[in-house]
């Protein structure tokens, strides 16, 4: 049974994918938690993905100390403390279901999808046995991809999301260590909350964002807009270079919630829209002021 | 008469209007072209402002070497060689007006307006007798004012549009030399095209974005949406910290171009809403992976 109390320096951590993020959370725990000399860290990264190359790669960096296949999946369950699945939505329902047995005992399961309800509808019977499963979602990335990209830095001052169930007690102790690891991996805020509040919220924050950013794209007459660009469309619109089967899994994931906040969010356009088309200056002045309040109260 | 082969570091450059972007073509100027120290300087920059803090301060910071207020408007422009125009649209247009007899003979006057339309309409009427009028528009800024917030930084490997007009062969020698300023300045680019195209596509890359990022701040449910951030609603956001009485005045001056940037945004919002509700994963697939390439197209 794995002692809560172990040191995180004497645990075993397993990335199952090692891509852009599976690679920056290696490389994280590498940096701020095992280090790459220190004799008393006992622990060890091992990595599964099916790009041979990454793991080598992974490999010559001294981020991982070992690698796997995915014909080895059981074989390196068996050895890892704290899993992080870190593939897409679907993939990582998959993972859930066929390794239910698989893992070590006590050990701490988490993923990183950007959607939940998909796994949560499933929660109670995805939950393995003898092994503590617990939502994830760390709220940093990019545009990028793949190990190469990938960066421990990336999570600096950055949020967490553990998802809560309604039976938590039974895992108090596993996770505590969750977010201890988590905080000593650079993040600063970890938010607790339930599946459902994070799909509403990430709905908004991240995903509508992207399909705000995808329009905009879309919208532009040429490439060439951005000669006459001074930042604001190189900034909106930077997510839109966008992984494209990863985010149309999150955004159908996610329809309905999504669909809401595009709602909402098109009857604020034709709000502002209504004001500029009858030159309502007052108005237009008022709802900016209070968009500029708004705005600045939501500053960290 | 001013000689248009004498040196940049020889010229006096006179700045009506000392806030974020004034300040900051005052300290690009300083920096890139007059120096502190350098005797070999024989230019100045003299600024204008009703704030006498803003005056008081740029003046502390050596950046600019006299102040003038407005009750001294003329006696400052018989001085200027080179004159930037850092007002609003609408009271750039009244400064014309007013001045169009005051400069100093064959200088170069211009402004940094984001929508042309207002002056472009009357542009003939505006040309001093014995001055050279060129519209432009530097490509930078932020959300922040005043003149605390310039930088002469902000202009590196930024755009700057220079506004073409029928006639501009009289003032070719004028618009020479101003672009030789702009780029010692930092500019990376010089656009030169005329008001009705400058007005559109600001409409699109500019303000477009502003419309949306503020649509998004009004659709937020609450202020601490942002522990669920991970950059791309924080990015997507930031120009919403914005300056209510001058977006006003940029979008009823640019209505009918924005209000068709809106609807074409609108259209294509519309179009991922569908393919997200039809659950249309190989559509949506499709148009991401798009939107993706003419993203990455866009990057200079």
């Amino acid at each position: 049974m794995m002692n809560m109390k172990k040191e995180l320096s004497q645990l075993n951590y397993g990335i199952i994918g090692l891509g852009i993020m599976g690679g920056s959370i290696a490389k994280a725990i590498r940096t701020n938690i095992l280090g790459t000399t220190d004799k008393s860290c006992t622990g060890k990264i091992i990595a599964l993905d099916k790009n041979k190359d990454s793991l080598a790669l992974a490999k010559n960096e001294k981020i991982i100390d070992e690698s796997f296949m995915p014909e080895q999946t059981n074989q390196m369950l068996k050895e890892c403390d704290i899993l992080f699945i870190c593939l897409y939505p679907h993939a990582t329902l998959e993972f859930l279901r066929q390794h239910k047995n698989d893992y070590k005992d006590d050990s701490i399961i988490t993923d990183i999808s950007g959607v939940k309800a998909l796994i949560q509808n499933d929660f109670d019977s995805l939950c393995p046995p003898n092994a503590n499963l617990i939502l994830g979602h760390p709220m940093a990335g990019g545009e990028k991809e793949g190990f190469a990209a990938s960066k421990g830095e990336y999570f600096k001052n950055h949020n967490y999301i553990l998802i809560t169930q309604k039976n938590d007690k039974a895992r108090k102790d596993a996770r505590e260590l969750l977010k201890k690891l988590v905080s000593a991996m650079g993040f600063s805020r970890i938010t607790e909350t339930n599946s459902n509040t994070h799909d509403n919220k990430i709905g908004f924050t991240s995903q509508l964002c992207h399909v705000v950013a995808s329009a905009m794209v879309e919208s532009a007459e040429d490439p060439e807009i951005t000669s006459f660009g001074g930042g604001s469309f190189e900034d909106l619109t930077r997510i839109a270079m966008i992984n494209a089967p990863l985010w149309t899994e999150l955004f159908l994931a996610n329809k309905e919630k999504l669909c809401a906040h595009i709602e909402t969010f098109k009857k604020h356009m034709e709000e502002i829209q209504r004001l500029i088309e009858n030159e309502d200056e007052e108005g237009l002045k008022n709802l900016l002021s209070d968009v500029r309040e708004k705005r600045i109260q939501m500053q960290k």
